[in-house]
């Protein structure tokens, strides 16, 4: 285990109605909130009431900001802090998923300085401060609603990049299991993967051996997850199966599974950020067309931890190490069909002809993902096995 | 899952040479800090010096305050109570485990007001504000690092009393794990044994069956935090072992394995507070004893998740519930055995002649903690069992 630091001030408000605390709390925090919401089905399936409600009971003002895409982009974000500045808005309430709340959440620090945003994700300025975020999280998914971190994709330069910094922390996040009852089954299939990979990605790909107790932690939650999802897709109003996943969500990407780990990187969510950002591939779809494959074509390299998760979270006992690792791809890739998430790139609409475009996109952003060696070679391979 | 909050705004530095940074952080929060520490231990294994060193190198004034018991006590906490106060102190500096930083907990809330700190105890008053409190953990047991708890043993009453709130929590904890390098292999055993009992009074004793995400946290967690517990007792210089155990006994009283679980007892920990009050037992020892024996003789009301301990815990198939419940038991006995810890009444000096006393004392505090039907006949039974 490496040395680390943690600190994690979100305050999380657990449970079917807990919505109803948002006005009260924001009243703490300003006088005038910027609401931040997506393509409107928070106002069709009422939940964007239910915090208006709470905002106007408590004499909190807000300014409607919508039509985040489901790839928050650079643009709309601009005009997100443009529209903060001109309002004199002292916080954001964001009601959404990762989507959205990533989006508020670069709002925030981009309202705060006089520079243009994407100068914190090009590496040119670093976050010293932002406005206060709480959010109403409405697609149990990113784990975005319990740390720093937020991805956003430039239109222009072609890249889709995340920043954590501890000020991006949300100030209190604000789940109700409830809210997620109207998530298609597609989309709670690629929120499933999405919840899966982030804890996955951690865990097969670090170089410290020692890391038991992230192990123990990460494979324990996976576990409950998987069950979750598979029951959540069937019954999409089981309140148990819907809060299982909501919470599971949350620990798999609030920064505990992380610590310590040493080395590690994201290849899986690298190559799916590609598909999102050259075709708007939703991302725990692209997740799932990747990581089967990419689990197959490294089986070797990640043998000893692949062999490990199919022991201790598909419960499949077996010895050769080599064939456990293989047969840890095979499960993961029918726990995905299992649920309905696609496993090809035709199932997602893509086909041979785009490997090139995928292909120079990635190794264009490997580097800044710290994985130079996802080079030409390596990513046709990976593709050609999602084909 | 029930609704729940959570807010844990602790900051965590882990690793070797992180107590070098308490200097600058404690500058942060003050300009004079009473220092608590125990009986010397840290003063002859030079902890206490790496921790003067650094406040002298920022600049940070301080008052020592040493004498800590095993179990801290009531009168001592009020000494150092009126010494902060005397002196001015603006923060707390504690050098301990458990005992010390629970002791040092109470000094903070107790600093900032005019009544008896006991008053918090007994439910007068409650806990609104507190001084500052940084800790540098040398046990790797109690989470009190990482948590808004802290437990204290009143003489004069006979009680051993916890409180959990907010304010309690600590700003920074510290923890390297090199500092539990010379912690022998008794109390080390006694540390195992506690950090495995946080978790399972609660995974055992709730009545919400539809926590999956919080048991594979917990059985993950248990699981290393076991076989780091056995490496540390054979090898206790063994970094990454320590290190295991010190971070898995953070997360296993973080409040997180709690979130969400409805109803849950300590009836382990309500038993075992007795023995250290009356006799200062050492918390670990108590524990167990305790442990295995309430499982035994409990092992049909907790049959459900006995069994699912002794599956995914110690990975014993065994397909009859009431089986695999006493087999729980027994690999838990078999545990403790093998790390050293004591597993009868007479390993703790302890016999038959004592009994009357402790159920007494048991029974006098069961409706405090909740848990009334811990009536005579049901404590004599368990007690018994001990022998």
């Amino acid at each position: 285990m490496q040395n680390f630091t943690y600190f994690n001030p979100v305050r999380i408000e657990f449970g079917e109605g807990c919505i109803q605390k948002i006005g009260k709390d924001a009243a703490q925090y300003g006088k005038k909130a910027l609401l931040v919401y997506g393509q409107g089905s928070v106002v069709r399936n009422g939940i964007l009431k239910q915090v208006t409600d709470s905002l106007d009971a408590a004499g909190v003002e807000y300014v409607v900001f919508s039509g985040v895409k489901a790839n928050p982009v650079a643009s709309h974000t601009r005009e997100g802090i443009k529209l903060a500045k001109q309002e004199g808005c002292d916080m954001i309430v964001a009601v959404g998923g990762g989507s959205v709340i990533d989006e508020s959440k670069a709002i925030s620090a981009g309202a705060c300085v006089a520079h243009d945003f994407w100068d914190f994700y090009s590496g040119k300025e670093t976050v010293k401060t932002a406005l206060p975020v709480l959010d109403v999280l409405t697609v149990a998914a990113t784990g975005t609603e319990m740390n720093g971190g937020a991805v956003i994709t430039n239109e222009e330069t072609k890249e889709k990049l995340g920043i954590v910094v501890q000020p991006l922390h949300p100030k209190v996040s604000y789940l109700d299991p409830c809210v997620t009852f109207t998530l298609g089954k597609q989309y709670t299939a690629y929120a499933g993967v999405d919840i899966i990979s982030h804890m996955l990605e951690g865990y097969l790909t670090n170089d410290d051996p020692y890391c038991t107790i992230q192990d123990g932690y990460v494979e324990g939650v996976m576990r409950a997850v998987m069950d979750a999802v598979l029951t959540c897709v069937e019954n999409p109003k089981d309140y148990q199966a819907r809060a299982a996943m909501m919470w599971g969500s949350t620990l798999a990407w609030n920064g505990v599974p992380l610590l310590g780990l040493g080395n590690y990187g994201y290849p899986c969510h690298m190559l799916g950020h590609s598909m999102s950002c050259l075709y708007d591939t939703a991302h725990g779809a692209s997740l799932s067309v990747v990581t089967p494959a990419w689990m197959e074509v490294m089986a070797d390299k990640y043998q000893r931890k692949l062999a490990k998760f199919c022991r201790n979270v598909f419960r499949e006992d077996i010895s050769c190490p080599k064939e456990a690792a293989q047969k840890a791809a095979v499960l993961f890739r029918t726990w995905c069909r299992k649920i309905g998430a696609p496993v090809t790139l035709a199932e997602i609409g893509l086909s041979r002809e785009d490997i090139p475009s995928l292909r120079e996109n990635i190794t264009f952003c490997a580097p800044t993902w710290g994985m130079p060696e996802y080079d030409e070679k390596l990513v046709t391979e990976l593709l050609e096995h999602m084909l």
